[in-house]
């Protein structure tokens, strides 16, 4: 095996411009939904880079893109990556910094294996680029981890349409990016970050250690009225399903308002039928979540967004469908990772703290399969799921020599046992 | 010239069963938005059972299709239709009815001039099939008769794009519904429709003569916000477009509900961008009505309304740009032709009242031109705009006598000066 040297910095920030220009936007931000054109020539870029440092690249059966070194014929591996793909509008570093940076770590720690700066791991590395982290082409989110991780059936995953009527298996199959291979057998994993809030700028943080994530109860309701002519029919025989809706949304940021800090609420998505300039809406379906990271607070402003309805149902003279329903706790990274990761952070002078996630990320999954890192670095006035999302140089590169560590200690065993 | 006998009623319904089978839904209504398969498959029957019966059939420079008895060669025409195109999941009712019963209006008097039954008329007649009255795919609505009249100019409406982005001009040229042709000299205009409203049902009336129609303020309005992650960003922080827009669609309500029975509001449509799960939407568009028969109450609801997009913006944390408006006051159809209808109603011995129009039609905007009779048969429930629309037999045979005896007089110079 020939030592080669570990891609520089510079290198880093290199194929990180690189990346950045797959579906780029005019705003500086990127377009990358789910195994679309460009999340695909991502895809193929990607591989690329990893085939030249003598990683075998592999699709398995739901599409998530792997990057294997073998270095321990048959031990299992530490999974390492992200995701690549992005909400419609989204910024450059939200996913794309987590895939890119378990590449150059896994880089770094080879040239070190190969040299002997370190000495010889007791597991593989295995670079992962989950497949459908957003949810915005395919739902539900976080789909290629749910999938490897046992949490959702294959079928159901690949039977998922996008609004277009594509399934999921349609459009990976299209690109070459299905097998019927399950994936590598995973021991340990790792993930990298850009926060989505303002906490570590605020505190002047460089890492963040992960130590548990925000419950959340997450609900898609919708709301059922009566078709009806916007300027003849009278106000008493409308039964407004957009209306119906609209005082759900109001509902939400008035439960969000009663619990200051401490609870988050939101409506993203909303679809008006028949949405018609003249039509009074006759169905409206919508996507609302709640989060806190205080459970008891999130079941009371759960028990007040389930009155909320009924009062809209009334004032609207609708009915409203719960038509599903997901919520998760608030669960815990392993301490002992948390541990491993605080070291490592001391090690390499980096100040750090510990933080909850509030949102969701594959490692969210993967830390109920195998022990877990999760790792933040700060964002920029804590914008996210925004074309101006930033993080500056010094902070991306001083993630991945975090996760660089981090790594190493996990493939020299640390946390066996 | 050779006598035919007229169509009897009951050929009447047989023809509307067979229009309503054009884009028929699941639910006994209809699809047929302007220009789809559905509006020409049915206009290509329609110019097929006009030319059976020896009218010259033609299209006008903005796809309005006409057909054409000439019996008092050089003079002018009275118009009488009404349209064929409808909302996305529509009733049978609305505009086909009318345009239905024009032509065996025009049918019944052709049999009765050739006959002697009545004498020969002063004037021609031209049914018209005004090309997308409903708005749905194309907007502004009332486009063909708004050409015609010179109320929206031509090249401005050609160029209006559906949401797949194909103009009006390339919908109407793939079908061959396009020519240079204006159309030809109106001198009176009729038109029949369903109510839309339970006035008439309420009240036992099987024909309403519309003296006027209600004001309307139209705005499309735009809030505009920033795009955050749903989770992670805290609600201080969020500038969010769909609560800005949901305060909007409550306002109207309440708005409406501060003058009971005076002042309609609505929301028909709402676009949300960039309206995915886990991502505070950055833009949305709506359209909000008000419409009133009392122009005092129609401008405070109007105050009122300004008003509360001020208060939405602060309390969202938002911009709402007001991207167009429109608006008309209360106008009368001309006195002297409700005068008309009322002895026609008498001298047939169908119960009749006058009423005001709350929705818009074809013939508001061919009052301003020429004088027009605008007739009402009643809604069963006075629903509309809706695939359960229904109007009994019984009234739209009633209709359609009415109809015919009105442009019978209409065509022997009754309205003349």
């Amino acid at each position: 095996m020939t030592t080669r040297t570990a891609p520089s910095a510079d290198d880093f920030l290199a194929d990180f411009r690189t990346m950045s220009g797959f579906g780029a936007t005019a705003n500086g931000g990127v377009d990358r939904q789910a195994a679309s054109q460009a999340d695909a020539a991502q895809r193929t870029w990607f591989r690329s880079i990893l085939e030249a440092r003598g990683f075998t690249v592999r699709f398995d059966r739901i599409g998530n893109q792997w990057g294997l070194l073998e270095r321990v014929p048959g031990a299992p591996f530490v999974v390492v990556g992200s995701h690549m793909d992005s909400q419609p509008t989204a910024g450059r570093y939200d996913g794309a910094y987590g895939v890119l940076a378990a590449a150059h770590a896994a880089f770094r720690l080879a040239s070190a294996w190969d040299s002997n700066e370190r000495t010889a791991p007791k597991y593989n590395v295995a670079v992962v680029n989950w497949f459908n982290e957003e949810g915005s082409r395919f739902k539900p989110s976080m789909m290629g981890s749910s999938v490897y991780t046992g949490k959702l059936a294959l079928a159901d995953a690949l039977a998922v349409t996008d609004p277009q009527g594509v399934t999921v298996g349609e459009a990976l199959g299209a690109h070459g990016f299905l097998s019927d291979w399950e994936g590598p057998e995973a021991a340990f994993c790792a993930e990298i970050h850009i926060e989505q809030g303002r906490s570590m700028e605020r505190d002047g943080v460089t890492i963040g250690l992960v130590h548990s994530n925000w419950a959340a109860n997450k609900y898609e309701f919708v709301v059922h009225g009566e078709q009806a002519h916007t300027g003849s029919t009278v106000i008493a025989d409308r039964h407004d399903a957009l209306l119906g809706a609209s005082l759900l949304v109001v509902a939400a940021r008035e439960i969000a308002d009663a619990f200051p800090g401490k609870v988050h609420t939101s409506v993203g998505q909303l679809d008006v039928h028949p949405n018609s300039p003249v039509v009074v809406p006759s169905r409206v379906q919508l996507l609302l979540d709640l989060r806190s990271a205080d459970e008891d607070a999130l079941a009371e402003a759960d028990a007040m967004l389930h009155r909320r309805v009924a009062e809209a149902e009334k004032a609207a003279s609708v009915q409203v469908e719960r038509r599903t329903s997901h919520s998760w706790p608030v669960t815990p990274y392993q301490p002992e990772g948390v541990e491993l990761a605080a070291k490592a952070a001391a090690d390499l002078g980096l100040p750090y703290k510990e933080v909850m996630t509030l949102a969701g990320h594959d490692s969210t999954n993967m830390k109920d399969l195998v022990p877990t890192v999760m790792l933040f670095v700060p964002s920029v006035d804590g914008i996210s799921h925004n074309e101006h999302e930033y993080t500056t140089d010094e902070d991306i590169v001083a993630g991945l020599a975090m996760l660089t560590e981090v790594v190493g200690r996990l493939c020299d065993g640390a946390l066996e046992d």
